[in-house]
């Protein structure tokens, strides 16, 4: 077969099986980013225990609330765009290349979430607060960002990496919420240096109101229906 | 196609797929958080040995066992968890948005599991063990709390999530199961504080038990066996 | 449908199907337990470095030899046994209780490799080095069993977990290739005690040893294979 | 069956499946090398700061940007590894030992990143850079090195492991390509000792460079496309 043939049957016989292939190497990096969180979990060493005792250890484990309020942001923040990630490539039949490059920038800023989740478990009780919330809340900004900048390159071109089975419609809801969480991320950003809790609130906040929001029944990939009906 | 009909497609065709999509996802995380255990097992540092010499290093390591026995039952216990979410998962056949939720608080449970495991190696030679026992056995319970609320999302409702071909007592024996850890842990929790080995004494029996019980063939899902008829 | 016929139905139709989900989970063990080896290969702190500068940073980066020679060996091992792991799936088509916790042992087993990996990074030019070599290929000795074990637990009944397509003759020579393991890691062990840098020569000689007498063509599935006839 | 039969049967049907399951295999090493790297990323001690401040967190963040750098360059250099792993996989169609170790021998390297990612962060701005961005730069000559002998083991004997649909230009183009990356990065090794800076900047223009190479749509793997044909 010539290389233009088998190129051309390439496209019309199995373009959908690629985008399959990149979410399994993004599920992947998601779980693996998700479970490293737990490194934000310390056991406080015995040398840092005012007394070892049951108590003291009791003490110094209630002292960090700080990690676990930060550890439960982030996993559920992760797990959403988990979420978020799949509702995307169920909708998505094509891959180019800008998608491609989209895509690992958004695996990129996810498998970084662990970072500023220490930063926060390390100095929320302390002076510093302020610009541990601000880098959190900023890495959720930029993440926005690139969520963005991934469906803008599936959906520019009137669409031309969407199953056809997809409307208008519902094009435009995603666009609408994707677009939603970038002013919120900003402003929790902001308030981090006049109130740091407050950065961490509204950030708890958007993945509850998320979840609320979210459809009832998550989606099927058109993929997986296309190749059915 | 409109989006209602796409839906309603979707719904009819293709409702098991997802499930499968969610147990890949879970699988990568249980898959990570059993590996991660071994961060447990640390290499005595060089100055903490009374000498560096064969009889110095092993010693040293002999007197690490509270990690090795930690380990081996945390590895167990995450073993047998996984055997009973895919026990679960083998049963349903839909997805909705409080079965995905309560299934991610299950996930960032297990993840978790590697923090108290590593309490309990630090502290069980210590004056300090009943709290590390208590947290340890403490998260077990939590973990139980969240299969019962798991498997409520599942039959509430008359089962509307359960496979048709799922019967009532598979229902009925399986709620029994899922509530009885419960007790069980709680009562290892309190008993730290009396004693810490019978805490551990009874996570290591409770998963000792449990491979026991399990019935000696597993289960295989219902949706690729409906898909097959 | 009644629980029984459902269980019958279960058994002739997709019985194979339980073994490719266990072993996707074993994969994902495999993988990761591999990919935690790098964390054996530390960077000299800077405090360590008789001097801050290109020589002083290069010798100290040549003097943590023992880690990448530990490293690469139980890179190579663990590939090894992920091969292996596979060889005996493919002959595989059933799955019982026994088959499954033998699999888990192993399991545990692997995860565990990075640990004596480590301690012989750091115990190798140490007068503690038998000790820690020791432990190293004590580890294979005991995962060796463990294989022998999962093979066992195949083949016993007259093999009633095989595809039935497995010839008498191919059990004998993997039962035999499984066997002659045991012996080479325990002289090795005990060499140990008497030169270190045996051990570590024996262990990386049998992975040699094996990924040459490996047959040059994987064979496939049994399982996949049956499938399509 | 007999052993002969079975292997013959073996080739014919189900030749190529075996890939399959390396390649899965490899892309859980690729996701989980690409995640382990926010180790990278550390928090600052408190006890680091100049002051625990608003301005001294930020102060101390700002000066880890080389650790920023090398997190970026190494992501974006692995992903680019993982586009060309499946572009190769893509085109292969059954397997055998030397590819299978030479996969083997590329995982290994893969899997090796962070550990020089983590010595540039630590020594960029130190007197030692230049050993540190040697041994960096070349990681990735051994690592060119590797994919040149992956490649080799399938296209030697007439590119025996290939699928038939590729084309004799299609394999040049590649070996072209292998072999670009060879020259660039032995001259970016070199030119540590010269300007550790200048190492940094080719590694990064690389992966830039392929990314804006790559053919606009990623290529399907020919196995699915041959098993719809």
């Amino acid at each position: 077969m010539s290389e233009e043939k088998l190129d051309a049957t390439i496209e019309k016989e199995t373009g959908h099986k690629e985008t399959g292939r990149i979410e399994a190497f993004s599920d992947g990096v998601f779980a693996v980013a998700i479970t490293l969180l737990v490194f934000d979990l310390k056991v406080p060493p015995p040398s840092a225990l005012e007394a070892i005792s049951v108590a003291g250890l009791g003490k110094a484990l209630y002292q960090q609330w700080p990690s676990y309020l930060a550890f439960i942001t982030s996993f559920a923040t992760i797990l959403i765009m988990w979420v978020s990630h799949h509702s995307i490539f169920k909708l998505v039949d094509k891959s180019d290349k800008p998608f491609l490059f989209a895509n690992g920038l958004l695996l990129m800023l996810v498998t970084v979430v662990p970072f500023p989740t220490s930063l926060v478990s390390t100095y929320l009780t302390t002076p510093a607060a302020a610009t541990a919330c601000a880098v959190y809340s900023g890495i959720f900004v930029v993440i926005n960002l690139a969520y963005n900048l991934l469906w803008w390159t599936i959906t520019r071109h009137d669409g031309h990496l969407l199953n056809p089975a997809v409307s208008p419609a519902q094009v435009k809801a995603l666009t609408r919420n994707f677009l939603l969480g970038f002013p919120v991320y900003l402003l929790a950003t902001l308030l981090a240096f006049w109130n740091p809790y407050i950065t961490i609130a509204i950030c708890s906040g958007l993945w509850i109101f998320w979840a609320l929001i979210s459809s009832e029944r998550i989606p099927v990939t058109a993929t997986s229906l296309e190749s059915r009906m």
